[in-house]
């Protein structure tokens, strides 16, 4: 079979690259053109030396309309509020589209509240979190679901779609990656070593994402709060959940077999850890009882770049593209 | 004024050396004794080189008989159950006693159900959680608080009493010099760097103390978890609070304010922040209300060996002896 | 062509683990038997979590005999002074070894005086740094070579060969996953994290190995001291190198290339980083040189444990199976 | 006795609000201005928190003439090029003067050829490195030294000044600090986390400070090579150093302990670490001889915040104002 013929549309941030590692490796994919308007005429590996020998591109202007001739899938790894510049130019040009940035994830009304802007080019899409959304197979635009939403809805997702949750407390947990691969602030070594930072501590522009994702199964309050963690990959999420009944241990694990039966990405463990999904595609979930309480704390375990970005993207492509989920995506964290 | 003379049992864990630390840099307190099983007749300073030059002290084997005569104020730094085993000769020799176990925080009978051991030696002690307990100027004995339950206590206190409170979920992010200086698989390097380590998820021991300070106020719910941070000194406590009514920011803060009148140590800020605490003895606050929800976020900082351990315990010393409580403690942290 | 079966002695280690996640992923080999003393019946990822379902093995005892009729190639990763009680059986049993201790890296006398033992069972070896003996590919048995003299000689080779160096200070620093993964002082998180540990300052065992290496071009006068920084994995080599006679950057650069032609594992760039190197089997080597001196600076960056230990040990198989080198090796570090 | 009148100019940055730490907690200074042209009109505390309750400050314009009357020490904490257009006026106004910038490290000729601009201002200073010139104690104008030069000058100094060393070989751990406090890519922890980054590699600024001050006591070629580590605070400098004629343990302790004789902030230890000395203005040394050679090294370690910059700019401030060289200094580190 014939490779799928890949292209990102701004592969020099941290999911654009993280793409063009991935892919670097996948054997089923090859990358046919990579744009940044920062780099256009830079080798890639001069930006970012570590894809030195093993990649040989050249970063190009974006130019919408030949990228969607030249290939099959395009990712678009830019910024909320310039993947919409792009998409309906690649999907009518024949090429099916994943999108890493927010723009097609929310309802239009939803989305322009939650980011302040009009959505210039709404368009029909599927929410590319693969273990619950088995229609991404037939999907021409998905929408790549956002890191903390990834973490927040597996973990709970199969407690919520048994009707007993009450609600849910997400105490969240990422690396600094997650905001980018410009210095600023919070990313400001001494700021961040020996600390931890919350932030948007009531108002993060993720929530709805979980929102949308859980009400789908049944309503539940939801709270959310994320923090920032000195390391450089990996979300661990908290998530407390309040049941309106009790449940044991052992129905709870029932319920989670059930319902990731057969998702390969997902494992339930002991006590989940970054370390055993740094790099990796794979979702980590533990869950524990409280003897005295109706609290379940469900704790997930994902690599933001991956899981939560661009690993679930290929995933998604793979799909979509009638491979199986796992190709490319089948290997260990690096611990 | 003649300065007290201190002794402390058990100066080589954590807690002990940073006693020693501190009351290196005392005006108005000296250092008498220490005491070490392990390194009895060393130099402090060969075991523990950054203390050199400032303390020249030699490490002693336990006598409490001499120690109640010698000292006027006895730190007791040793692990619960042994805690026990010095308080009463030491109380009846005179001396008054800090202890920093958990032995006297609780009632006998939830000491003895939460620790699993018989208690051989109760007796009537202040916990010495500074700013909650005035009495701590009139005590023989003081229970010095747990390092999770000071950062949430402080965290909550105002709200609690206030009576507004439903329930409230504390998320805490200790660093690991709380879990002591004997190696061990959490503490290894490669597991908890670029990593966050939950533990005792829903069976941590300090929950009854937490229970204990708090239900003096008012009856809540609390859930608690804590989890291992990469990162040394420091606790944030992500309290997650359900208010009964809604109540708005400036009104929150109201309530602190008051409540902490004149509480020296603790400091109202717009995000804590644990470089702002490393070293020092202040818990820094802030307060977060929630646009659509009765939630408020409570977010506290303490460095754990300092307020939440031999700071806290010195602060209770200086009440003891009618010192002003700051005395020997009013520095700024190392950020 | 049929997959190479291999077995691992000792796969519990970090050396050990290392090669299941990089054979795991290898297109041309498979993991027939592991072994594990301490394991030996449990489940590989009962032990290993992130290993979970990518590998399912479980330990066994080691039965060398047994090994070498099942296995074409075994990789014995056990402590020096272990490895020797299973390579002559294995080698007799027609398995090819590679072995990543040091029982087989030095010729007996010095082995001896080196590691304070008499060693069991000398055999033939070929010192398995790829780069430099191409007659890898007929051994039987390969001694892979220690990770601190993977970086220092790949560093400096090509000037030494050149016979213009009068000698060379090797100032390593390492990640603390180089000391294994029993928890010890210097590993302790509170030691380590915002520190670096001078270790062995002017005594390191792997001295020999770097003499012996760079031994075989010229007479060169080394010294070496290595530090412990806190990171997980990595090695940075800065070797300060004073030539007999100034050379010019480009004269340099030219005699790298020569030398490291057709050498893909081996990069030149602008600042070798552990980043580029992190989880990859690549040595990233920059060139440096001074003003108004004959000193150039050769900076060497490697994974400890892949191209200092199993990547390495992996490349070696390759070779000696007559795969193209790369094989099951070719990605990009995770950054 | 009245306390000394404190001006800082520039306290935004990190040695400017390191004095402001240390001068917090001096008990014979207090701060009578803080200027900083970026946050004049503010409070200290609001832009650096930590620093709340403790300091009561409030940001002002630079007016260098009315700084002079006011205040009987100013330091200057700005960068180089800007010192020397205050200390002109700070000194004819009467103020004695710390500069911590290089303005004044170096002869005017040097100076303008290193930092590549002409000298506005040059004057008579004293190189602030207190323990190798006591006449800091007459001084008006103190050039207080860099960090890597403090580190190196301090390993070395009694070794070089025996006559016997024909060259050295620093090999400088820095964190990250040192840089300042403007995000950069350096400083972006995803970039420095897990890594270390070599810079300035045959080229760093600070290296005529180390010749000028260990050519005072003899001839030796010197060279230099800095790091940045993940680390927040200290410095540890791998002096390898090359004897003309070997020397014993025994022999080379000796030296150092007469050349110290006095110098309460440098310490003989076993094995120098940042721990020991973050926050603290000591400087710890270790020495190690080489059984076959003529190396010996000397490692030193420092928190280039406080010893290798504001520290040492009190203990010189202490000096010119015939206070004990200890004031205000004479406490432990923040291990």
């Amino acid at each position: 079979m014939a490779k799928i013929k890949v292209g990102i549309i701004g592969a020099s941030g941290y999911t654009g690259i993280e793409l063009l590692r991935l892919i670097a490796a996948h054997p089923n994919a090859e990358i046919e053109l990579v744009t940044s308007r920062t780099y256009a005429g830079k080798k890639v590996a001069s930006v970012h030396p570590y894809l030195g020998s093993v990649l040989d591109l050249t970063y190009q202007d974006v130019d919408t309309k030949r990228i969607a001739e030249q290939c099959d899938a395009v990712f678009t790894a830019v910024p909320h509020g310039s993947a919409m510049e792009h998409v309906p130019e690649l999907l009518s040009g024949g090429a099916k589209v994943i999108d890493l940035s927010a723009d097609y994830r929310l309802p239009q009304k939803v989305y322009e509240k939650v980011y302040g802007m009009k959505h210039a080019a709404p368009r029909k899409a599927v929410y590319g979190l693969t273990e619950l959304h088995p229609e991404v197979k037939n999907a021409k635009l998905v929408a790549n679901p956002g890191c903390y939403p990834t973490g927040c809805v597996l973990a709970v997702a199969p407690l919520v779609s048994s009707g007993n949750v009450e609600s849910i407390v997400f105490d969240c947990k990422s690396g600094i990656s997650g905001a980018g691969n410009t210095p600023s602030e919070r990313s400001h070594f001494p700021n961040l070593a020996e600390n931890i930072l919350p932030y948007e501590v009531t108002t993060h522009r993720h929530v709805p994402e979980i929102h949308q994702e859980l009400g789908r199964f049944a309503k539940v309050k939801i709270y959310f709060t994320p923090h920032v963690i000195p390391v450089i990959r990996g979300i661990l999420t908290t998530a407390h959940v309040l049941l309106r009944t009790k449940m044991r241990g052992d129905e709870i694990e029932r319920v989670y077999n059930e319902f990731y039966k057969g998702k390969k990405f997902v494992r339930l463990v002991k006590t989940p850890s970054l370390a055993s999904v740094r790099g990796s595609n794979f979702c980590d979930i533990g869950l524990y009882t409280e003897g005295n309480s109706n609290r379940v704390v469900a704790l997930s375990a994902i690599d933001n770049l991956v899981k939560g970005g661009s690993g679930q993207a290929i995933q998604n492509m793979n799909l979509m593209f009638k491979l199986d989920e796992t190709s490319g995506l089948w290997f260990t964290s690096v611990p």
